[in-house]
């Protein structure tokens, strides 16, 4: 079966509807892209793209998508609330079917590659593709943002890992970087105490010491009087639904409290729900080939 | 999406390479129709072919392999183990994606009529398009074999659904019909106790009074000195997973016995191990549209 690679390219322009809609163009014209969503906020003045397709061509959409967003996105002129530091902002890779990290990280580098040398925009590598430990996070990169990245570049720690060590006049600079598809998956709890759903949130979080990639925080749901226990998991090959889940459960119990249902917000890949149902029915040897549709 | 059903249509002709090569070229050279498996066995003097595909397409392909078997197979010269009626014996029709037990029964219909309008074989519909209670099981309709029908079928009980109300002098009669896909799922049971895998298998196979649509035997893992619950799962929207496997595992711990692993030989639709996950996981409003690779 083929590759396919999903990318989440956001530009920074929310207002102008001819650059956003040449923009989309670039991923709609080509066969093997498919764009499957894409929204632009004018008080952001900022676009998001949501496109899956092979790798390969997704590259060569995503590198014309940047050329058309350096042509006509002038950073000296954008104003938006949300903070942006080049035309084309961030670019992240992420694996959907028959490919890795890897895979995402080398189209990562491809694209990061092209971007400085044909266009000359600086390029940071972020997130699993960051050289060093202080790029892995998008906003430690992005800090200072346009304005800043003169002076930030200035230091050496700064290079940035394609294209010119100096920041384009009207691109800025641009992250480039795989990373996993993220889950939010959030679980409801039996109770209307809001401190217990807190309390387990801080336990499961990576940041206080629970499990790696995951994000957490305690939340109320007003409608139905039930404290919720609402997260990210961030990378589902290191902690999988069902463990995270299992753990919240037995928290809970703790509390005399039960878990009554969850959800799932958007998309899920389904390996993060192949992974559980494994795991529940006890299968041994278990192989995704085990599914008839992935066999046509 | 577009829909896709599967077809295992059995033929008297284990033997005659060439009659083989012209069946499985009906399914190969259409677009629209994959062949995903077949096989033949002399003794039996039988082959059985797997195929996917677009309804319509699928239809048109069995009907014209149903042509070539009329055409180049005399079941009055026809010998081998296997039990059969016709030179085409029995055409399954299951639902694979987009589509319904309903769509499946819509084209076991289609294809028998053209059977019998086209080439003048009686058609017996079968399994869940059975118009009949003693036409759901295949055996009951190909008792007697080939030889035996002529008798048979001046019964007007034994009246087929579609075609002539006799027999085809070298073609015999076919049996077709919808039915579910059948998933092998096999429970290893933490002891060497034969008895009681064959105590459980009892308790949840449908004939012995247990779960609607399984089938269910004790068996033993020589190698592992296991004893297994071995089943066939054949409709897993009325018995799903996840019940047949706790009840087993409700029903060991009376023993003391726990379910140390399971299995599934061959294939399992998607939405069978997802409506797993759904289950364990309390997932609220479940769709299959949350998985990110139905959205490609």
């Amino acid at each position: 079966m083929d590759q396919i690679m999903e990318t989440v390219p956001n530009f920074s322009e929310g207002r102008n509807q001819e650059t956003i809609e040449l923009i989309a163009e670039c991923f709609n014209g080509r066969e093997d892209v498919k764009l499957l969503d894409y929204s632009a906020d004018a008080d952001h003045n900022r676009s998001v793209f949501t496109a899956v397709g092979e790798p390969g061509a997704l590259c060569d959409a995503v590198i014309k998508a940047a050329g058309i967003a350096l042509e006509r996105i002038d950073l000296t002129q954008h104003r938006g609330q949300h903070p942006r530091m080049g035309c084309v902002d961030v670019i992240p890779f992420i694996p959907v079917r028959n490919c890795t990290l890897q895979d995402a990280d080398a189209a990562a580098r491809e694209v990061g590659k092209a971007l400085g040398d044909r266009y000359g925009l600086p390029v940071f590598l972020y997130e699993r593709s960051a050289t060093l430990p202080n790029r892995e996070n998008l906003s430690d990169i992005r800090k200072g943002e346009f304005e800043g990245m003169p002076k930030k570049m200035k230091d050496p720690e700064w290079k940035p890992d394609f294209g010119p060590d100096t920041v384009h006049p009207t691109g800025g600079v641009t992250a480039v970087g795989a990373r996993m598809p993220l889950i939010a998956f959030n679980v409801n709890l039996g109770t209307d105490n809001l401190e217990i759903a807190k309390s387990i949130a801080k336990l499961v979080r990576h940041s206080s010491g629970g499990f790696r990639g995951i994000k957490a925080m305690g939340v109320m749901l007003r409608e139905r009087n039930l404290a919720q226990v609402s997260m990210n998991v961030t990378d589902y090959t290191q902690t999988s639904l069902y463990r995270v889940l299992e753990t919240i459960r037995m928290e809970a119990a703790r509390y005399g409290v039960s878990v009554v249902g969850s959800e799932i917000v958007g998309l899920s890949p389904l390996k993060a729900l192949m992974d559980c149902a494994e795991y529940y029915l006890q299968i041994e040897h278990f192989s995704m080939d085990l599914i008839l549709e992935n066999r046509l």
